[in-house]
């Protein structure tokens, strides 16, 4: 940040503001304070016939490795409906939501990820997209572990796999391995 | 916004940047693309003995009504992190997480809120704070449906005490009422 976007100002300080407890950017002109959080990245685990639908990138960061369909929530949106979009929008696939499967925190990138469990309505999708050089359906015993892009998706397979024959209908909680007690 | 925050131009525009589907406050001078994401809303619905832990709002929005502790996630950490400082910061209680018990979204607000179920590690808390002018314990009677500030909050007590009794280990998803279809 070298400008204040509200004034256009180059005095740009980086300070508690009073009462709060966290450097924030402040501009000294204006008193403008620029608060900088977390984004929400929601996906979903899609499932049709004891299938999951994963998707080769084919955008940086990670291009070539496969990944659940997620991406950043938009305003405007609900977390499902950001869901179903990023999966219409990375495999063109229709899905309705059938709970929440996963919340998964990478505070060294500021994201959290919501991943939800989804059936697709049919098992039409494209087998490439503009996001995706490449859209396939895996079997459980086909998950491709070791190219697979982000660690919030083995995650969620994971825990899919371990919990398909269990009543259990809760979220299933996680980290970016290598946080120490967390 | 009006000047980059990068450069100081003045030139911004709102405009769909190439290969993407939203507009987005771009500089013309520079070509910095600048993205508004929602925010992360956490909290707690602290318990101890048939008690839930409430907090009447020192400021505004909603000064003066009782909601559950909750607040912005910050950079830097995972959501029930987040869920706990906020409990402390509200209430000077300490809990410890149960489990992941909403998911709220906001999108007229672009908030996403995420309520924890708490256990309180004690029946210690301060009864006012810097961000409380009171804190209490509610009995499931005695809960203030009228004076609760926000919907999120209403919504989280309201799908605990329904569940209480249940085995249902899973999380209530609820939208700010009003939004037809979804
Ligand atoms: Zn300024
Ligand atoms: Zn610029």
């Amino acid at each position: 940040m070298n400008f204040c976007s509200n004034c256009g100002s180059k005095q740009i300080s980086l300070k508690i503001p009073e009462g709060d407890s966290l450097p924030r950017f402040c501009c000294e002109q204006c008193g403008e304070i620029f608060y900088q959080n977390p984004k929400i990245v929601v996906g979903c685990l899609p499932v049709f016939e004891d299938k999951i639908l994963m998707c080769k990138r084919a955008i940086e960061p990670r291009a070539g490795f496969w990944n659940l369909p997620a991406g950043y929530l938009e305003n405007g949106e609900t977390a499902e409906e950001g869901a179903i979009r990023e999966t219409y929008e990375e495999a063109h696939a229709q899905v309705e939501i059938i709970r929440l499967h996963v919340l998964y925190s990478i505070p060294q990138f500021n994201q959290v990820y919501l991943h939800f469990l989804a059936r697709m309505k049919s098992p039409d999708f494209s087998i490439s997209t503009l996001e995706s050089t490449e859209v396939r359906m895996f079997a459980y015993h086909e998950i491709p572990w070791q190219d697979i892009a982000f660690s919030s998706s083995t995650f969620a397979i994971e825990k899919f796999l371990e919990a398909k024959n269990s009543s259990y209908e809760g979220v299933h909680r996680g980290y970016f391995p290598g946080i120490p007690n967390r």
